[in-house]
């Protein structure tokens, strides 16, 4: 593929089912880092010029890495890169098939260039994903008694992506932090969605036997300990980050537990569970009860592990607020995923099972705004989200503008 | 009566199960505010001295107000007083049946001295359970949906003896704090402690309908909503000490909210709570598992509540230790008392369901120690926990000295 400036739609699995629908556009041929002035957020996108050998190699390379899966998901739309080829190669790249030496070496270190600054969410996630686990396994060590210590490990440490987390540490190392400094918050945000998870599953409430591909905590430990092992999960959350975050100053950690206390209780998680129970089986629910559902019971913890982190890494009250609006975007968009993948996806493919939605005709955005619809307001919401990072240096941005991605088409 | 220096013990109730068991001792005819020599832990005792008109007149008055009842309890040993009278006038007192009228004027004036500083343990509960209730009332509105704030309100607001809070605030008073500080600290022990009753209540867990006399969670609002409730109430905890503190500096919030995080989870009321149901109608269970079953499920709560509010008043750390002993043995005899209570009351009594234990063949300490030798342990607590507080100023400890009584002297 030869061409000038153009709008690149990222490749995505045909099996994604937001596929058309990308948000990712670039404008091929600009200078690293440089401001895209095609893209919708101008931050964000794949390039896309040359048929010159050595480039032909790097996007080759470029789309083995494309085909590579994170667990289990095509990552396609996760890896991204900023630094684009000269106007002048490409141009010259377009214009001559057989390209001289020089040329040639000149693209060769352009695509070296390109490779060292390439955005790969994959490797970030994993990499944070194994220090999150080996952060929560230390923190929940198994100790005497055992059964609530082995209840709350099998949920803790049953192999979640860790979204949650990677939020978190990615909100507070864009704005200068580090990942140790945020990482009891960033555990805290597991224990607390592994808590609603376990809890959730209880037969007084969405009696679930399944979950990640094992049984709930209910069926493996017994109700009694699940509803304990909950509780415990819950209020270690919050020991944790007072406990275990030695070099955040006192201020900031009674400001992430504020935040964090107002995105569970019954203003919070608790209240979208609530109204999602009592709206079970009833046909009127509207839009406006949905997304009232979806913001409590999804967004707002999300919200917390972004706001969180940032707090945690010392952001300004205007960084705070921009990274929560992108926030209760990228919040909704997990929600309104969940839902469409419900109707398109087996329990083998979720892990947990499928289609429960549809069998207790629940109100979900397919139902309301049928799939189409519902994927382009999924699309709508990623473009919001990235928006709100447009101000941000935007190679640091990176890991929150793929993980709005790594969201929007993941497939379980 | 009337005698030299010598040991008194407070008049209790004869309904009370610690009747004659009594630790109070006191040293009479003592200047006020004096270290008393005789007693056991040289803080607190009542004073028995002078047959004159008024001091009769002083002493029927206290008789009479021993008889008032605090919450359906005879309040005999919760009101007690630091002013002796002098030995010359006591001395005079018991010498001379009839007195000139100046000694009558000098034991007035002792009289009313006496009156202006006697401590009224009822007064002090009453002002600080009303303070907390409205306290509570505010931090949690009844606002949409309502049916979980309405489900939280109403275990939240059904009159428990708030013995938490007090036992937080008092601590927060006798270090140099003051009541408005500790407030957020002290309703958040009360949350905490209505979670563990609304999950413990669960038909999984100990599967009880009643509860302060009325339905539990459970039975008045489902399964769903009870486990919500709590969930809510626990985040809502920590939250609140973050959020409404406002007069607290962070560092001393962080400390408290690790402190309570201690409390609660899988080291602390889950892990006695967990023990607890594992130990039911296992008949080996000796007295180890059984203490460690009511230090967790019970005595960490009492111990962060007061220890929480030396912190929020800003104690040093010795002083902190002190109070941490004292908790110590005041949250083991609350459950020793329990245990006693749950085979001499009934439930109509109690407001629970009594005898419980028995049913179940649940290990408890008149089970493996034998009722009398069990009300002599929950003195011996009394006795330690009292001599935590001897070095502190014994007017300001007074509170804390009284709640020790009303934990071991309570009818329900």
């Amino acid at each position: 593929m030869v061409s000038g400036s153009c709008a690149v739609m990222a490749v995505v699995s045909s099996s994604s089912h937001l596929q058309g629908l990308v948000p990712f556009t670039s404008q091929p041929n600009c200078f690293p880092h440089q401001q895209l002035p095609g893209s919708v957020n101008g931050s964000y996108g794949l390039s896309s010029s040359s048929s010159s050998s050595s480039s032909k190699r790097f996007f080759t390379s470029l789309r083995a890495c494309r085909s590579q899966v994170y667990g289990g998901l095509p990552i396609t739309s996760f890896t991204s890169n900023y630094t684009m080829l000269t106007p002048a190669s490409a141009a010259a790249a377009a214009t001559y098939p057989s390209i001289c030496a020089g040329v040639v070496n000149q693209l060769e270190k352009l695509a070296e260039r390109e490779r060292e600054v390439v955005f790969d969410l994959k490797s970030y996630m994993l990499a944070k994903a194994k220090a999150v686990n080996a952060a929560l396994d230390e923190a929940v060590p198994l100790r005497y008694p055992e059964k609530i210590h082995a209840s709350m490990r099998y949920s803790l440490l049953a192999g979640g992506k860790r979204v949650r987390p990677a939020l978190c540490i990615a909100a507070c190392e864009l704005v200068g932090g580090s990942e140790e400094e945020a990482m009891p918050t960033a555990c805290a945000m597991e224990m607390v969605h592994t808590m609603s998870l376990i809890h959730d599953d209880l037969p007084c409430m969405d009696n679930d036997d399944l979950r990640r591909g094992q049984p709930t905590n209910h069926i493996a430990f017994g109700e009694d300990t699940a509803v304990l092992a909950g509780d415990a999960l819950l209020s270690l959350a919050f020991e944790h980050i007072a406990g275990a975050s030695k070099k955040v100053s006192a201020d900031r950690i009674v400001r992430v537990i504020a935040e964090l206390g107002k995105a569970i209780g019954s203003e919070g998680l608790v209240a979208g569970q609530v109204v999602d129970i009592a709206s079970e089986g009833d046909s009127s629910v509207g839009l406006e009860t949905l997304e009232y559902v979806h913001i409590h019971k999804t967004a707002l913890l999300l919200e917390a592990s972004v706001v969180s982190g940032a707090l945690v890494g010392g952001a300004s009250d205007e960084e705070v607020e921009k990274l929560r609006q992108y926030a209760r975007s990228v919040g909704l968009l997990f929600q309104v995923v969940d839902d469409i993948l419900d109707v398109t996806k087996s329990s083998e493919q979720l892990g947990k099972t499928a289609g429960k939605d549809l069998l207790t005709d629940k109100a979900t955005y397919p139902k309301l705004l049928g799939l189409e619809r519902s994927k382009e307001f999924a699309n709508e919401l990623v473009r919001k989200a990235k928006e709100q990072l447009s101000s941000f240096d935007q190679q640091k941005a990176a890991p929150l503008l793929g993980l709005a991605d790594f969201i929007a088409y993941r497939q379980n």
